[in-house]
C-alpha cells in the first residue's frame, strides 16, 4: 500500500518531494494528539504545529462547515468575519500592533513582511540568518536558500551566523548575543556600503529552524538596539512560537521581551485551514498600502476567519497556553533527567522542546536521526531541527499532557539505552 | 451599519484595502448564483469566478466537512486524497501535463510558474503583457506593478503592449496576433542582449485583464513560435479561464489551441477554499524540484484535496461545461442584440463576457461605472476590465441559467436607456 502510495506521488507529484521517514507513515484520521495510520496504528504526534488545538477539533470543524454553508466571500465586499478576528487578534498584542492583513500562507504572510521593511525605509536591502527558513515564494525563499539561485544570490540579502549552541557565536553562551549583534551590525554596514541601504531583519523569535541555539529572554536586546540605530525594522516571524506554543506568552517576541515591527503569523492559526496573516503599527501599514496595491483573493475570507476564531475560542476555553507553560516545565525536567552521555543540552519553550546531540563537541546527527526513526516505530511522531539536523524537534499539539510528556520520554529513555554514545 | 463596518475596516486594516462599489455591500449569505446582504436584500452574482459550481454548493461544503473532521495533515506523511486529486485533474490536460504541485493561491502557483521557467531554461529573464495582473507575491506583482517598485524596476523583467480592441496592436484586429508576436520578440531580444536570457512568457489565454481583446483560436500561435524558437517557456495562467468555464474546452489554451508548458491553476479550484496547483510535464517538474527544494505546508492537504474533488464532482454531475457553452452562446447572443452607441463590441467566451464602452474611438470607462453602480442597485453585481476601465466584465458562477442571463440583460438595457452616449 505504502509502495503503491509512493509510486503514485513519483507518478504525479514528481522527483524530490520530501517526506518524513525511512518509511513514510500514510495517516488516515487524527483526533486531539493522535493520529491513525492506514492499518489503525496510533501515533502520539509531537511534531505538528498546524493542528494547534488538536487533530480535527470539533469546534473548529464546525465553525468551518457552518461558515461554507452560509457564505465564503472576498474582501472587496464588506464582512463581520475578518473585522470581528482582527479585533480579537490584534488585542493580543501590544506595541501598537493594531493593524492586519489576512492571507493564505505564512509564506504570503514573510512576503508581505519583507515588502513592508523596504516601503517604510525605501530601501531593499534584508538580513537573515544563515541556517533559517521562512517560507517558499521567490523572495522569501531567498532568505534561505541553500541552493544558489538561478541568476545568483541577489545582492540585496545579507545571512548572518545563525546561533549556535555547540559552537556559540563569540565562542560561549554568553558572548553570543552580542556577537549576533554585531555580525547584523556588519551585514548592515556592507548593504551601506553596496548602495542597497538596510530596510529590516526577519527572524523568528525563539530561533526554532536553528535549533533554539542559547534562545533566553534579552537574546536580542543588543541586537534591536543595532536595527533601530541603522532605521531598520524587526520582522518577527511567530509561525512556530506564536498562538501561546512558548506558555510564559502568547509571543514569542514577548518571551525574549523586545518590540517587534511586524508580526507574521501562520501555521497554528486555523488548525490547518489556509490562513496566515501580517500584524504591524499603523504607520507601517499605511507605507505598505502606499507602495503596493495589495490585494489577496482568499485572503480573509469568511470561512477562514470563522477557523481562525474558533482556534482563539478553543485557546481561551480550554486553557491551552497554561496548559502549555505547566506540561511544558513538566516535560523538560523529565527530558532534562534523561540520562545518555550524547546528550549535549536540553532546551524547552513551553510546548516546543529541543533535545540536541553531541560527540566530542561535535554534533551527532546520526544519534538524532536513529532516535526519530525508532520513537516512530514506537509510535510517535517527531522531527529534527539545528544546522547538521542534530537536535530532536519536540512540538506537540498544545493540548499535550503530563500523561503524553510521560510517554514520550519512557519511550525516549528506552530508545537511548540502546544506542550507544 | 456598513458605515461602521467601514469605519472597522479602516481601524483594522488600514488605508487602501479595496472594496467594490460607491457604496460597498455587506454581504451575509450566498447560495447557487445568489448572495443577499445584511438587510436581506438578493443580488444575482455576475462577477465571482471563486464560488464557481455556485456559493456554498452542499456537496463541496460536506466534502470539507466531512475531510476536516476526519484528518487535516501535510504532504510528508502519505495520504490518497492529493494523488487521487492529481490523477483525476491532470487527465483534464494533454501535451504531457501529468504532474502537479499544489499550492494554497494562483499567487503562489505563478510564483512557482516563474521559477520553473528559470530552472528549465538557466535564464531570468520574463515577459508579460503591460495590462495583466498575475497574483500579490514580490516576484509575480513585478510583472504587473504600475507603481515603481521599491529599489526599481527590476531588470529582467519587460512587459510587452497589451492586445488591445479599441487601438489594436499593428492598427488592425487582423494585424495584432503578429504584432503581438513581434513584440514578445523585441523583448526577448533585449533580454538576451541585457544579460538577461529569456526563461518564459506568462500570460492569460483569454487575456482577461486586458478585457478579452480581439481574442480568438489561433491568436498565440505566431507568439507561440517566438517563444520556442528563443527556447523560453509559455507560463499559461488558468484562473479566470479554466475549468471549463470558456464553455468549448475545460482550458483558456484549448480554446485558443496552443500548447503551454506550465498551466496555473487557482480561484475556482476549491469553489472558495484556499487551493491552487502548478501543472506541468515530468522534464519540467524534474528541473524545478532539482533546482528548489519547494515545500507548502498547506498545499494538497487532505481537505484542500476533498474540496477540490468535490468541485469536479459537481462540475461532471451538472454538465456546468456543456451549461457554460450553452448559456454563453445565448447570453452573447441577448449582449449583442443590446443597442446603444457607445457599445463598441461585445465578446463571450463561455461564461465570461466583455461589454467594451467607446466614444469616438476612444475608452468610455464613465459609462461602464454608471452601469456597474446601476446594476448593483438593481441587485446585479459584475465589474469592470480593460486598461481604461471601460469594459464590463461579467463572470458569473457556473450554474448561470438562461433565466439569470434574461434578467441581466433587461436590466442593462434599461440602465442603457437612461444613459446618453
Amino acid at each position: 500500500m505504502t509502495n503503491d502510495l509512493l509510486a503514485r506521488r513519483a507518478r504525479f507529484l514528481g522527483p524530490n518531494v520530501p517526506t518524513f521517514y525511512d518509511s513514510p507513515v500514510h495517516l488516515v484520521r487524527g483526533e486531539g494528539v493522535w493520529l491513525w495510520d492506514a492499518e489503525g496504528r496510533r501515533y502520539l504526534d509531537c511534531y505538528n504545529n498546524v493542528p494547534h488545538v488538536g487533530h480535527c477539533h470539533p469546534h473548529v470543524v464546525d465553525a468551518i462547515a457552518r461558515q461554507a454553508a452560509l457564505l465564503n466571500t472576498h474582501t472587496r465586499y464588506l464582512h463581520e468575519g475578518i473585522l470581528d478576528y482582527a479585533e480579537r487578534i490584534t488585542a493580543k498584542f501590544s506595541h501598537d500592533l493594531t493593524q492586519i492583513i489576512m492571507v493564505c500562507t505564512g509564506s504570503e504572510a514573510n512576503d508581505i513582511a519583507l515588502r513592508m521593511a523596504q516601503a517604510v525605509t525605501g530601501k531593499t536591502g534584508l538580513i537573515a540568518t544563515d541556517n533559517t527558513y521562512h517560507g517558499n515564494t521567490t523572495a522569501v525563499s531567498q532568505l534561505s536558500t541553500r541552493r544558489p539561485p538561478i541568476g545568483g544570490y541577489p545582492p540585496h540579502i545579507r545571512r548572518v551566523p545563525a546561533p549556535d549552541s555547540l559552537a556559540p557565536l563569540g565562542g560561549s553562551l554568553a558572548a553570543q548575543p552580542q556577537e549576533f549583534a554585531e555580525s547584523v551590525a556588519r551585514a548592515i554596514a556592507e548593504l551601506e556600503a553596496a548602495g542597497h541601504g538596510f530596510a529590516g531583519l526577519m527572524l523568528c523569535p525563539i530561533f526554532a529552524n536553528e535549533g533554539t541555539p542559547g534562545i533566553a529572554p534579552g537574546f536580542l536586546d543588543a541586537t534591536a538596539k543595532v536595527v533601530r540605530a541603522a532605521g531598520g525594522l524587526i520582522l518577527c516571524d511567530e509561525v512556530q512560537p506564536g498562538f501561546g506554543r512558548v506558555g510564559s506568552h502568547w509571543w514569542g517576541h514577548e518571551f525574549l521581551g523586545f518590540a517587534p515591527d511586524v508580526v507574521t503569523l501562520g501555521k497554528p492559526m486555523g488548525n490547518g485551514h489556509p490562513v496566515a496573516a501580517v500584524v504591524t503599527r499603523p504607520d507601517i501599514m499605511a507605507a505598505f498600502r502606499e507602495a503596493f496595491g495589495y490585494f489577496n483573493t482568499f485572503g480573509g475570507n469568511p470561512v477562514s476567519c470563522a477557523a481562525a476564531s474558533a482556534v482563539l475560542d478553543v485557546i481561551e476555553a480550554e486553557g491551552l497556553v497554561a496548559n502549555a507553560r505547566d506540561v511544558g516545565a513538566y516535560t523538560t525536567a523529565l527530558l532534562g533527567d534523561l540520562d545518555h552521555p550524547a546528550i549535549h543540552d536540553v532546551r524547552g519553550f513551553g510546548l516546543f522542546f529541543a533535545v540536541e546531540f553531541a560527540r566530542a563537541g561535535q554534533p551527532a546527527p546520526d544519534i538524532a536521526a536513529r532516535v526519530v526513526e525508532a520513537m516512530r516505530e514506537r509510535g510517535i511522531l517527531l522531527g529534527r531541527g539545528g544546522r547538521a539536523q542534530h537536535i530532536l524537534k519536540i512540538r506537540p499539539p498544545m493540548p499535550f499532557s503530563r500523561g503524553n510528556a510521560d510517554e514520550v520520554v519512557q519511550n525516549l529513555a528506552a530508545i537511548l539505552t540502546e544506542i550507544s554514545a
